[in-house]
C-alpha cells in the first residue's frame, strides 16, 4: 500500500502532485461534461416503469378517478402506501408528485395554524435541528420560512442523540427534518436505538415536529439492505404519536417528474392536515395514483420493482467506491461510507479541501453537488464534505468522473499540505 | 301568463300550495338521489379526453419529461397556456393538477414573504373584497388564512366598481379573488369597462393583489360566447402589472381529477413565485403537461375541444332554464341570469327563502350547493341565492331535478308569503 499523504515529505508530495497534474490535464483535454450533482435516476431506470403508461382505465374501487373528489387520495393508493410503510391506510394522505411539496406545505401549516399551539408565524424565533451533512432541500425549506438552523453531526448510527436530547430543552427548537434510512448524503440508516431515542424525545416545545423524510424507504442496492425500525410502532409507547410526520414518494421508484407522494401521520395530524387540504386542493392527481396502484399491484410489487433499480444502481456505486478505495485508500486524506442503498456516497476530505476539490472537478468538466450544500446556509464549517450522486451518468462516464474526482481530491489535499 | 305570487290573495296562495304539495309528494315518492351541487363535468364530458391516455412518449423539446427538472413547466406547455391566455410564455408557470392549489400557495406566499411589502402574517388585519355571490373555495382560502372578507355585490357587468374603488382606500384591504368570465355562480362576464376600472385601481395598499381566477376562460356554451378583455393588456397603462395574478386550468377541459393548471403574472411576480417554488417543488407533473400539449397541439386545439363540451352542456343549461322560465317566470319570486358559458346558473329567490328551498329539495332527494356557500362565511345576508350546477347529472335526471327545484322554490316562497 502506498504511503499516506499525511506522512509524506514536502518533496514527496510535490512529486506526487506533478504526476497528478499530468493525469488531471489529460482529463481536462477530453473536454468532459459529466454531472454527478443530483440524485437523478438514469434513463435506464426510468425505462423500468414504462408499463405505467399502458394503464388507461380509470375506475378504482368503483369510482371514476378522472373527476373531482377524494381529497386524501384514492383508497387503493392509500392502502398501497399504508402496507408499504407499515401503517393503517387511514393514516395516509396521498399527495402530489413530490414529497417535497408535502413537507413545504406542512411547515407552512405550522406557521399559519400552528401544530397544536401558537402559529409559528407569531413566535419571535423558530429553530430546527439539522443533522449534518444533510439534504439541501430541507435546509432550503427552513431558510424560506426563516427557521434558524442548528447543526447536529451525523454519527455512524444516526444523528448525535445526546446533543439532540439536550437541544430540545430549548422551547424555541420546534423540529427537525431527518432522512432516517440511507440518509442523504451519508447513506447511514438510523439504528434501532436512535429511532427509539427519537421517539422518546421530550422536547420543551409541545409542538415539536419531526419530518421523517423516508425518501429511500425501499431503495436498497444490495439484497440484504438496512432495516429501519418503524417509528410509528414506537411512538405510542411514549405518547408521542403527534410528533412525527412521515413522507415518502415514488419519485425514485417510477418517474421523478411524475410520481406520487404520500404523507403518514397520527389521527390528530391527519385531521389537521385534511382541514388545510380542504382549502388547498380538490384532490391531487388521482389518475396517476390509479396508474401507480395498477402498475405495482401491492407493496410486494414495489419491493420486486426496486430490485430492478438495485441491479442498475449497484454497479454504479461500485465504480465510485472502487475508485475511492484504489486512489484514496490509506492516503489519510479522505473517508467515506459504503451504503447499502439510497442515492449517494458521502465523501469527507481533509478539512479545508472540499471546495477546492469541487473547483478542480468543475474546471475539468465534472459537476458535483455544490460543495457546502449538504450544510445549512451552504456553509460546511470544515469545508470537507462532498456529496457524490452516481445514479445519473452512464457507467462509462461515471468511471471517468469518479477517477477525476479522486485526482482532484488528491490535488486539493496536496495543495493544502504543501501550503 | 299566470298571476304573480306577490299579487295573489292568501286563499289563492294556499290553493296553489296544495297543488304544489301534491306534485312535491309525487317527486318524493320516486326516491330520487340527484346531485346539482358541484360544477363537476359529466362522464360523457370526461370521455372527450380519452385520447390523452394514448400519449405515451416522454420527450418534449428534446428533454425527458420523466425525470427531475423544469421547475416552471415544460416550455411547450408554457407556450400553450401563453397562447391561450394571450401572454408571453415567460409569464406563465405551469402548475399542479388544480389552480386552487396555485391560489392557496400564492396567498401563503403573501403571508410568509409579503407581496413587495411586509409579510401579511405580520399585519394586524388583512381584508379581501369578495364579489357576491361568489365562489365558495375562494372564501375558504380567505378563512384559512384569517383574511377578513367584505361583501361587494355583483352587478350586471361585474362587481360594484364604485364600492371597490372606495374600499381600496383602506390600506388593510389587500386584495380580492374574482372570476372575471362566466363568474361563479352568476355566469356574468366582466365588461370591458369593469376590467379597465379594475386595472386602473389605485389601492392604498401597494401590495394589493387581485387573483384573477379565469377558470372559465374558454368555456363558452354558445357559439358567440362572451369576450373578456385581457387584463394584462390593460395593466401596463396604469403601471399595475404586479397587481394581478391570473390562474386557469384544464380541469374542465380534460380531467378535473388529473388536469394541468397555470399561473400568469408579471415578470416581478413570476420571479418571486419561482423563488418559492424552488423551495416547494422540484417540478410539477411534467408527463401530464406533455400529454396535454400532445393532446391539444395548440391553443386552437383547445378552442375546438371546448366546442365538444359546449355541445353536451348547452342542452343541460337549457333544461334548467326552460323549467325556470316555465315555472317561475312572471311569478315575482325569483330571478336568474342566462349565461353564455361557465358551469352555473345563479337563481335568486325571494329574500328569506333560499335555505328553505334547499331543505325541501334535499328532503326529496336533490342536493343543491349548500345554500349560503356562495357568500363569505356561508352567510347569505338575504338568504336568496341558490347556485345550480347542471353539468353532472344525466339529462333525464337533470330534468327531474330542475322541476323539483322549481316546485320547492314556489313552496318556500308561498310559505313565506302566507307567513
Amino acid at each position: 500500500m502506498s504511503k499516506a499523504y499525511t506522512e509524506m515529505t514536502k518533496e514527496e508530495l510535490l512529486a506526487e502532485k506533478k504526476v497528478l497534474e499530468e493525469r488531471y490535464n489529460e482529463f481536462k483535454a477530453k473536454g468532459l461534461k459529466l454531472d454527478m450533482s443530483r440524485g437523478k435516476p438514469g434513463t435506464d431506470q426510468l425505462d423500468l416503469s414504462s408499463a405505467l403508461n399502458d394503464i388507461t382505465d380509470y375506475i378504482s374501487d368503483g369510482a371514476d378517478v378522472r373527476n373531482y373528489g377524494m381529497l386524501d387520495g384514492i383508497p387503493s393508493c392509500k392502502k398501497l402506501f399504508g402496507d408499504l410503510m407499515g401503517v393503517d391506510a387511514k393514516n395516509v394522505i396521498v399527495g402530489p408528485s413530490a414529497s417535497l411539496n408535502l413537507m413545504f406545505d406542512y411547515i407552512g401549516q405550522c406557521f399559519t395554524k400552528g401544530a397544536g399551539a401558537k402559529p409559528w408565524s407569531q413566535l419571535d424565533e423558530v429553530k430546527f435541528l439539522c443533522p449534518v451533512p444533510g439534504y439541501d432541500r430541507h435546509f432550503t425549506i427552513c431558510e424560506y420560512y426563516g427557521i434558524k438552523m442548528i447543526n447536529v453531526p451525523m454519527k455512524e448510527d444516526g444523528p448525535d442523540m445526546d446533543m439532540i436530547e439536550d437541544l430540545v430543552k430549548d422551547e424555541s427548537v420546534k423540529g427537525m427534518f431527518v432522512v432516517p434510512k440511507y440518509q442523504n448524503p451519508t447513506g447511514i440508516t438510523f439504528s434501532d436505538e436512535v429511532v427509539e431515542r427519537i421517539a422518546a424525545l421530550k422536547p420543551a416545545a409541545k409542538d415539536f415536529r419531526i419530518i421523517w423524510d423516508n425518501a429511500y424507504c425501499v431503495h436498497d442496492i444490495v439484497e440484504d439492505g438496512d432495516k429501519l425500525l418503524n417509528i410509528f410502532d414506537v411512538l405510542p409507547k411514549y405518547n408521542n404519536e403527534d410528533m412525527v410526520i412521515e413522507v415518502c414518494s415514488t419519485a425514485k421508484m417510477t418517474f421523478p417528474g411524475a410520481g406520487v407522494s404520500a404523507l403518514i401521520a397520527s389521527d390528530n395530524n391527519i385531521a389537521q392536515i385534511k382541514k388545510r387540504l380542504n382549502a388547498e386542493v380538490i384532490s391531487y392527481d388521482k389518475m396517476n395514483q390509479h396508474r401507480h396502484v395498477e402498475f405495482f399491484k401491492d407493496a410486494n410489487g414495489v419491493i420486486e420493482h426496486m430490485k430492478k433499480h438495485a441491479k442498475i444502481l449497484k454497479p454504479k456505486f461500485d465504480i465510485v467506491l472502487n475508485h475511492l478505495e484504489e486512489e484514496l485508500g490509506g492516503k489519510g486524506i479522505a473517508s467515506w461510507f459504503n451504503p447499502k442503498g439510497g442515492y449517494f456516497i458521502s465523501l469527507d476530505v481533509m478539512n479545508g479541501c472540499a471546495k477546492r476539490t469541487g473547483e478542480l472537478c468543475k474546471e475539468a468538466g465534472v459537476v458535483l453537488t455544490t460543495v457546502g450544500a449538504t450544510y445549512p446556509y451552504g456553509i460546511d464549517p470544515n469545508d470537507s464534505n462532498i456529496r457524490i450522486a452516481p445514479s445519473y451518468p452512464p457507467v462509462d462516464e461515471l468511471d471517468l468522473a469518479a477517477q477525476l474526482l479522486c485526482i482532484c481530491t488528491k490535488l486539493a489535499c496536496i495543495e493544502k499540505l504543501v501550503g
